[in-house]
């Protein structure tokens, strides 16, 4: 077939859960995104040869090597993929940016703010994206699109949660998820993080918290669970509560917001749908609609299928890059982007002082 | 307290679960509707007296007596209530016709077309009340006032569940409610009856069914579980489904009806709710409301509790009653009388008669 | 009929909203309820003589006054029932005290934790109750069991809110609920003492707490919304939200428990229902059960009606009371007591203080 | 990178909505399910040459053709699938059939039975698939295993629905779904065909039915909405509608099972979800399980993410096709096949005939 569009050749460091997930994306974005660009999934690296290679064939990665400041500095490189644990994104990140790569970073960030604001830095003016996937959840998008018109009014609450069980067998705890050195922190990093993206995406700016930490497993260094109090700079109060110990959640990420003139809720095992309260509507019909966000009027149902016909977790990544590569043909500045992500990383270290302090703690 | 209250004397044959309902109706009405009459809860009849003295100090009842027949013609007593097993309905109610009470009867009204019709003659001119208490489930009388307010638009689709466990356990079928001379059938009295007097009530008259029963318990007499189809007057379809052997379910009455201009729904278990979904909303907000009908322009809210404070099942009974005495005292038309009862009681035969035949079956 | 019952008398000094859902279950209590006691609605207290006449007739008191000192007083009283706003409760109760009364007040007890105190200490030796009603929502007195079995294991996180939209419009703020030296407090004695008592009696005494309170009205004197982080004795993590400006909600109170065997969440607006997520179900059919608590099984199920039969929120005050007569038939202690409510009391006092100060502070 | 399977060249004759799901599918599949295949988008055609290149490079098809007889007998053809309209997938199975390939075919397989015994005969002792794919929705296959396990018991009630609103604006049917020679049936064909590839695959055979058929919008030729009864071989009772006039739903199909020891609820919108309600649990914990079917041992959730991540609508077909490809590696029978398809159609057609005459047809 006739070929006119720009290649994207990719180089992915990680071979992991989350670099499959990239990977898809990569394949998927052209098919429900129209762009000029095209992408090519050239060379994933990561340490172990053997399952590296299985996971290039079944991925459709053309190259694979375990040397990844090599891969990451080739001349053919567009694009610079990390998915790897947290501690590694720095040094990947700045080698990338060095090398001037556009740069696509896993969240969070980095495992400090310090580190977080040096990569920010070395990316500026470099095309770069953090994948805070959950934004654009259809529902989530829709959220921000009716609060945008008008449809919350002044938002009195903001209310928001994040339980999975992945910690709450107690032996567990040997992976890089459980260590400070690579983690940087354990429900913080892991959970919250997203939790407080898709808050100030929603409800803008938060300007104080006061939180507390609890380790329920004695030897583990990272924190099993956080819950926190915030005001935001729209005058609202938020909380916030994450946990790896929410026994019969697998991925229970959501939000509730009350605000004068209705109610949105969500929750990513519903991911199709949004809870909407319109308090414009007369009294009497004055009720929770249950929005099934797939029909032709909602974000991103037009790029996937007809309407009424659900999409997955997979989708959010392949809406992220989606847009991505649409700001990055017709300019603009995409989000999030390192920038945000540096701002997560201040709330996520406030979040600790305020936890060791027992005080509040100023954004 | 002063009280100038006309004093409405009741007997009531009975003292089952259904006549426990009906005693608690006749002391809670005057608490949450206001009418010029009282009632008088003066005398109970039924076969144990011993029993029957224990039911009697519980539910308040001034006298006991084993003698329906005496009790019913006393001359103090204003009104009748029927509250034994179906085929007992006829005899008490002809003689309280005779003795000029006005009479409320439980459902279905009869065990016959003949019976039911031989009833309705006999209280032509005398208030009379059948107690298809679900339709003023304020959900099922609010999807009435939108129905009215043209909000469905026109019909296509009406159906309808009743599903309880009452029959699974195949060793059961002692009672009266298993022998076709006491209960003139199963499901059919016991469950459809209910769920035709809704969907006339909501979607006015059916003109033809097609109907399959099925007893799953071979010695049975009567019918464990009726399906069917119908059409109604105004051209809408209807499916109707009433089962003894719905395992999971008590008490799970239930429609579905959707128009031109969208969608209800409700569930006797989630009773102080109404699903609606408005096709005259934008599209992108089309969605099913959860409606808590207990708001302040909710129908009986304003009877009940402060509005969000929920009601439960024996609150149809009383907001009935409540419709009954207020209607006594203004003049008009009450409704569900014997003459609609008689109307169900036809489709009931019909359904029978279809089901027997293979055929449709014009009412 | 026989009768030889022990009379209680009753003097009940209120006529509002609360004292309609008290005359209700003095009224009702014995029909479902077995206990040697019967309860006689003698005289109702308040201020406005007219309206008092006509709530009297209407709730069956046989007497009313004005003067409640004279009717609490009175030899032929054994019972004081106290329905009026926060700020009067101490004076009542305390001469009922002195009267020598047994004594049923409405929650909050008292407006600071030394009347709370002061009254606890009078009523020392006779029989009192507060009227925490939601404990004995069958759900949630179901929760209480299924932890009491060890269904939940070790709690790790106890999650509570409670939204209406009671102060959502800033044109109000006239009543009672709105002045300091009349209630007291705002969301935190209307909502939060529900749902610190519901917390403490399903996962026992919370040990610290820190909070923060919001008046989104600038001239309202009392707190429009509290958020609060505590830690309970179990060493499991509360987090607890009350708000009058929770749009879209009407009276959502609940709660939602993750321990290492499962999952518990209730929310009033669906009070027959309790979610139950089991941990020791083979791990393919774990998943939320969406419990219709009026099986014959359930906590008061055979109190109401036959199994799959909805109650509502009056049915609550009758547990209260039902259980309370029976413990006074049989002797033991009934909760929630004044002693119980001193103690909630002292947590609201300690989550002004916290608020006030932005640190922790110990219960 | 290394790669040793074996090419399967695909021809696809179609370009519309469905093919898009189709030729998504053969790209994923090859992600998602371990198979000795490779698929290669070989050849794409249909009859609008300019829209189909663009569809083509959209959709990754290496060449794109006008003529659909040359591509399906190309030599270096191995599959024909067919996503066109009903009344084309004879013709072009028939031709594929004669040139020796594999065939899958988009539902219904055909418009009427002899045509779809014709080709089922054709494709006799060749590979053949008919894309029936909603039994592979995890949560349909998921109850499967349950029912296979005897978790189900002896079934009572199998109830089925299908409701779209496509057809609910009047001035619509221009398109082949409206054309009695382009698409053989409406709803019949487009919706309820789905529900009884589900309805077998799950209960078993359909023993005889009892139909009734409307067209709202008096000049369309084919069935805007479908109800029946049916008699199982089993032994249960079912009942089945489906509607183009199912205003406020976009893709709503699902079913409901009631047997001896419990009950299964499924619908589509809710796709990641199963209720179950097990009868063999302690009667008080007896309540529908919200089992969100992505966990380590639900059907296929190894095949896509994480546990807890959900999937959508696309899977399904991804799923059909990865179960065909591991069935053809190792030999076996796939379902469903042709073979399944005629008999669906043998029931639609004893649908129509019911409809027609009123009466009961044998299948």
């Amino acid at each position: 077939m006739a070929e006119s569009k720009k290649q994207l050749n990719i180089a992915m460091v990680g071979s992991g859960f989350i670099a499959r997930a990239h990977s898809n994306t990569f394949h998927q974005v052209g098919r429900f995104f129209d762009s000029p660009f095209e992408l090519n999934t050239k060379v994933v690296c990561a340490r172990d040869a053997n399952r590296l290679d299985r996971f290039a064939q079944q991925w459709g990665w053309k190259e694979a090597c375990t040397d990844w400041q090599a891969a990451v500095s080739r001349s053919d490189i567009d694009v610079v993929d990390i998915a790897v644990p947290n501690a590694l994104h720095a040094d990947i990140a700045l080698l990338a940016a060095q090398a001037g790569k556009m740069i696509w970073c896993e969240k969070p960030l980095a495992i400090s703010v310090d580190q977080a604001r040096q990569m920010a830095d070395a990316v500026r003016g470099k095309w770069n994206l953090v994948w805070f996937n959950y934004r654009r959840a259809p529902a989530v998008a829709f959220a921000r699109e009716l609060i945008d018109a008008g449809k919350l009014g002044q938002p009195f609450h903001y209310r928001s949660y994040y339980f999975n069980s992945s910690g709450a067998d107690p032996a567990k705890g040997n992976t890089w998820r459980y260590r400070r050195s690579e983690a940087g922190s354990g429900a913080i990093g892991d959970l919250l993080s997203h939790s407080l993206d898709m808050a100030e995406y929603l409800n803008g700016p938060i300007t104080r918290v006061s939180a507390t930490t609890h380790t329920f497993v004695p030897q583990r260094e990272v924190d099993d669970a956080v819950a926190l109090m915030a005001e935001f700079a729209n005058s609202s109060i938020g909380t916030f509560e994450a946990s790896r110990f929410g026994v019969g959640r697998r991925n229970g990420i959501g939000f509730e917001m009350y605000g004068s003139k209705g109610r949105l809720a969500f929750d990513l095992e519903d991911m199709n749908r949004l809870q909407f309260t319109d308090a414009a509507d007369t009294p009497a019909l004055q009720a929770p609609r249950n929005l099934l966000v797939n029909g032709p009027e909602h974000p991103y149902a037009s790029n996937f299928w007809k309407p009424g016909h659900i999409i997955g977790y997979e989708h959010t990544f392949i809406a992220t890059l989606g847009d991505f590569l649409q700001t990055l043909a017709r300019g603009g500045e995409f989000h999030p982007n390192f920038g945000d992500a540096v701002r997560i990383q201040e709330i996520m270290e406030a979040v600790g002082t305020s936890a060791a302090s027992g005080q509040w703690v100023e954004i």
